[in-house]
């Protein structure tokens, strides 16, 4: 018995790595319904008022914290994407491990429309800001495994090392001030979610300790 | 250390151009799954109905607004796609302003159900006119940011730059046009949404100015 | 000005045709979205029947209509997307007109999940089996439309003429038999919607007609 | 007449192969949105329970069920998603059959959101587990009969023969670890879905049948 997979040394014994084209677009497509989902709350709520004769500017004003959750959701999950994108833009082939690692994150991306709709429907507290802000931790979180596990497969990609060595340094980054937004949202209440600004930092932090590091200096000069 | 991406002119400092493909995919994604949200709320009065005793020739007559607005956002983003269609055809490379204009472009999308269902659940007054056609306006206002910014960034493209200038004056006439019917609709309560038939207007408009600003003749000129 | 779009005859006075590979992924996930939406009803009546203590053999014995639709709907979608994979395998090439026809397809088969809800949550009547099956004609009749459409097109696809034809005349038929089916439910109450098996005809009756029409003899003398 | 698809050998007499591209893309979609959709009733219990005054630690504590249900149901459905993606990434071309196969197995996994509900909202019983387990030994055996097809139709793929034999016993053996799981969780209430923990067996039993079947030696020696 010969094999008719010339492309693969495929030994017949298991699993390979494949191309990574399918599981872009099934990543793209289960990122895509998580965002679209995260409007069904607001659109019942309007059904629900309109039933019980509520207008539209009543509405929004009931419903101004629901918004606010619907908007940040939808912009943190647009971030994870595209930071999905850059990373896998110049990944050619999957391997099972690759495949789990993007299946564990998918996972917090479609999670999130749950402690999203905590945060619009629920009284604000500790366990409550544990679990959103706990969310976005295990997605950066998972992300940062992804590049990790890329920086040690090379043959699975053609992403320069030093790119992804930056982009695990922005992963650490961002996972680091999720943690002390949630921290600094639990012991000053006042600010709340707001804490969540401190995600600004992650660009000018990057840049700094990317010096502090020696990286610089030493990519500048080769 | 060397750079593995030869394509591009990566110096390690952070995203570049990528390819568009995945933006296009994503992008269908999210206005297929938008477009199809639009179905839930005349699905979940069917069940309610229903469970009331309701029958199906009873449905239609308290359903008919429902109807007409579930139609007409359906009509309105499928065009608003189209247009996205268009301009993406000879699109080929993004960057991470590109990809922000277009998801600023899907949010507006994927909040129209909601204004749909004020539409179609709620009392007509000016305040749900305003978020209707207010919606309608950020979507064609953020398609003419697109493509102002490919003008601006033509390695992005291959759309010829008089397409460009054309395509920009359609949305400044349709974004004009859409807030026209507004003032229409709140200052003429008797035409409603009928109002926002004005968009028929948008290609006779679109040549007469076209040819009004020279374009036409300096075209036909070279 | 010198146009950059050497593929296309553009000559900058609006949209001309454009690859159909967007249209095709554009469709997939409208008819992929609107095939699962179909589970959402049972989803909530599950759920609705939990909190009532309800359990699982009790559910099957109420909702056996409604899991009926489901399957029902879930099989007639599947159907019409086979048919568009079909007749779009060759299609290379899009236009608005094409564009438009699609879209018109799209809508009833994204409005297919509301009449499938009123036959599993509504008493039969005449009303519900017009919109059921009247739905029916709507989606084989745009897809006859799109293939007549095609037949005056030949540039934008490279189907065999003969081959549309035969797919214009199946079209004719399924339209035809789903008429006649809705006949039969109709005055026949017994039948129900049983009458929809008169669709299996489909295959033995095109195959006589096109004998009857002397297409499979010219064809084979040439 | 004169065919235009010099491609493919056709008689104009009916569907044929064709590429499995589009095949592909819209499983991907199906399965996305049915693993999303697994989300709905988690987000529709949050906004209960906020409208009547909850919290969010009291909702885990309530939901823990229901919780349960959607991680193990992702985590399947991503499983057979994996599997899907493994024996198509070989797969060129489809045939009518293939296409009803994959619909016959998409609608075992469009299906699966009812029973991860009834999972996670009733009492269990034994007719809850027969519903559940027996759906994933549905999708498990449209897996196989997916595999045995290509296995007698080596022309629209290039699979190796051993390579689908063994996804065959594969499949074989899931099956019916799903079933000894149904037995077991039946028979021995207090394990309940914990039975399903039988299928880690799949990997070690497929090695070991593999080897008795002397397919491992048979191979080694070619």
């Amino acid at each position: 018995m010969t094999s008719h997979e010339p492309d693969e040394p495929d030994d017949g014994t298991g699993p390979t790595t494949t191309s990574a084209e399918r599981l872009k677009a099934f990543t793209d497509a289960v990122v895509a319904i998580a965002m679209t989902v995260l409007i069904l709350p607001l659109m019942e709520s309007v059904t629900d008022a309109g039933a019980e004769g509520g207008g539209v500017a009543s509405w929004f004003g009931e419903h101004a914290e629901q918004l606010m959750s619907f908007a940040l959701s939808f912009v943190l999950i647009a971030t994870f994407w595209l930071a999905n994108h850059r990373v896998f833009a110049r990944v050619e082939r999957t391997s099972p491990m690759l495949l789990w690692l993007t299946i564990g994150w998918m996972f917090t991306i479609v999670w999130l429309p749950v402690p999203t709709a905590m945060l619009g429907s629920m009284e604000t507290d500790d366990a409550q800001k544990l679990v959103y802000i706990g969310s976005l931790v295990l997605t950066s979180g998972m992300s940062l495994a992804i590049r990790w596990y890329l920086l040690r497969h090379p043959a699975l990609h053609s992403v320069a090392e030093l790119r992804l060595r930056r982009g695990i340094l922005a992963d650490v980054i961002t996972t680091a001030l999720f943690l002390v937004a949630l921290a600094l949202s639990v012991f000053v209440p006042a600010i709340g979610y707001w804490a969540l600004l401190l995600l600004v930092l992650v660009s000018p932090v990057h840049t700094l300790l990317w010096r502090a590091l020696g990286r610089g200096g030493r990519r500048s000069s080769t």
